[in-house]
């Protein structure tokens, strides 16, 4: 095992370290000390992971609790949150000690929504599990749990104390969750790093299907990069951070509209991207030759059959998500590629972007 | 209507105003937009301050929804949060809106807890009508709801926008109340302001009793400027905010142990001074005079009859509050007079502060 590659995310008292290796789980006890993490430790994970998992990363971290939750957004409940609140009452957990989120994006929204939350905030280690939550939702603060009315409608802003990111874990991901997460990498190659495109271009299908493959660290490691350059200085999501939305104002419209069901979230935004890119090209932001290459390589993601919403419910919801005066809306658009925007469009470019889709 | 007192709290993206006087719940909508607060507005009140100050508040506030909550403690559970959230998806407030806490602290906390938490942050207006709530918890951030298994134990921090202390509604709080307000300013000087310290022994009665009194708003700007200059700097209560729980280690046990019932906060807190103040004068901090003098203010508040606890369980309630390592516990001195520390104490000094109230 070589030294993990590391990235300081923020500066001054709020920074944190991203860890990203090969076997990291191992020595996650380790890890947790070099942050001054000392105190008792809750883990809190789901079946599957902790079948998987967690009897690696539970040896490192000797007397640690663990708090068992339902998988995916089952978990992301009121009824769970205040669960887990009772649980590090009476396990005695105060400011000192620390919560590890051990698994995908929903285990660390819940968690870090506990951890935020529990005597006004308790540390919080987010170990990803998920090559999407590895390059995306581990990294930036963002916590949350759903309310009837809603996904994500409750939560708070809370730094990790660290995040490590094991890509052994990689290999008990099924491909299609592979395929998710690379979504999230190619949306960060067209808001940020045009040169990223050129490795997804060459090594797309090869990342998604081999979960030995050698540049994993490096990609991971580059994808964690471009996201804490654009949460530094944005860590409340008030500006350029919007830039992440880049794809997802169409992807949260079919993920909502079909229900949460049919398509990964990285599915939803590959669709959401070509849609985008379409809107870019029509706004002169994108040449017609940086659209096509742009759209050859989302065209490479598999995407399952699912019935398509009517254009009318996709424009409804796509306008809820972000409205300004005037019945314009709020848009990420990219151009050139490899850098992003956020701008106000009318009606004409959202239908735009949900023709693209052959919505 | 003289012009407000305006104290500003912290420095930087984060700062706030704190504005103090008589009659300014008539211009609140005028101070909102000062702020840049334009969007939807929603008052959370209990019923009473609602009957009393809502209609001069709501004039102000054309549109504003109102959304009523019980009076108290009672408020401050995870099912109003999550109706209260519930509300607002309904209203449709996003992340330009805002919260209007009009009340007491309850209503701060719960008010404060949903609009942390609602989007991931709402702004949020602080408008106390207590002098408790006016002098200690509206400035500060801190927020919270309740746990069946304890209080305050959910919250977050949420440094509001602006805080807005009428001194109007000091005319109909009960004298009882403005009492266990004064609690928190004597507090406040034997902490950080001994010369606020010949006020109080000039003016105690006075204050206590009439709502009229010439200087309560140097008064209430002089208590927020010193809890200002406390948590300026230590937002998230990791260091020097601690001297705030002055009397507060004993007075948190007493209301447990009590069961909230028979001591307002303030006299619980005026009883935990008691304590500390023998404590202080044992460890030499304060002088045999300087004990004697902060003594004969405490004992100028009136107490009202109540079991007292039995020593044991006071001192295992104290330990409980704040445990440092090999059976020590966390206290908060003073020693000169307006200077405060903390430090460990062993169970002796606990046990001389709990005799020190007849415990």
């Amino acid at each position: 095992m070589s030294a993990p590659i590391r990235i300081d995310v923020g500066t001054g008292p709020g920074a944190y370290p991203v860890l990203v290796g090969r076997g990291l789980l191992a020595e996650l006890g380790t890890h947790l000390r070099s942050v001054g993490l000392g105190g008792k430790v809750a883990v809190v994970a789901d079946e599957r992971v902790l079948d998987l998992w967690g009897d690696r990363a539970l040896a490192t971290l000797p007397g640690a609790s663990t708090f068992r939750i339902p998988a995916g957004e089952a978990a992301k409940t009121l009824a769970w949150a205040e669960r887990l609140w009772g649980e590090l009452i009476w396990a005695g957990f105060g400011r000192g000690d620390c919560v590890v989120a051990l698994g995908g994006g929903a285990t660390g929204d819940l968690a870090g929504f506990v951890a935020a939350t529990y005597h006004r905030g308790l540390p919080l280690v987010q170990v990803p599990t998920t090559l999407l939550s590895q390059v995306d939702s581990s990294v930036g603060g963002k916590t949350a749990i759903d309310h009837p009315l809603g996904k994500n409608l409750v939560g708070a802003f809370h730094a990790p104390r660290l995040v490590v990111a094991d890509l052994e874990t990689w290999t008990t991901l099924p491909t299609r969750e592979r395929w998710s997460g690379l979504a999230e990498v190619v949306k960060a190659a067209l808001i940020q790093d045009v040169a990223l495109l050129d490795t997804m271009e060459r090594e797309l299908e090869t990342i998604a299907t081999d979960p030995h493959w050698a540049g994993a660290e490096e990609l991971v490691a580059r994808a964690v990069r471009i996201k804490a350059a654009v949460v530094e200085g944005d860590e409340r999501d008030q500006g350029k951070r919007r830039i992440l939305n880049f794809g997802h104002t169409l992807g949260h419209a079919l993920e909502m509209l079909t229900g949460f069901g049919p398509l990964t979230h990285g599915e939803a935004v590959v669709l959401g991207m070509r849609g985008a890119v379409e809107v870019s090209r029509h706004l002169g932001r994108l040449t017609d030759e940086e659209a096509a290459r742009a759209r050859a390589l989302l065209e490479r993601f598999p995407i399952p059959s699912f019935e398509m919403p009517r254009p009318d419910e996709l424009l409804e919801a796509m306008r809820r998500d972000k409205k300004v005066e005037g019945g314009r809306s709020v848009f990420v658009t990219v151009g050139p590629l490899g850098q992003a925007g956020v701008e106000d469009v009318d009606e004409g470019a959202l239908r735009l972007a949900i023709e693209a889709i052959g919505g």
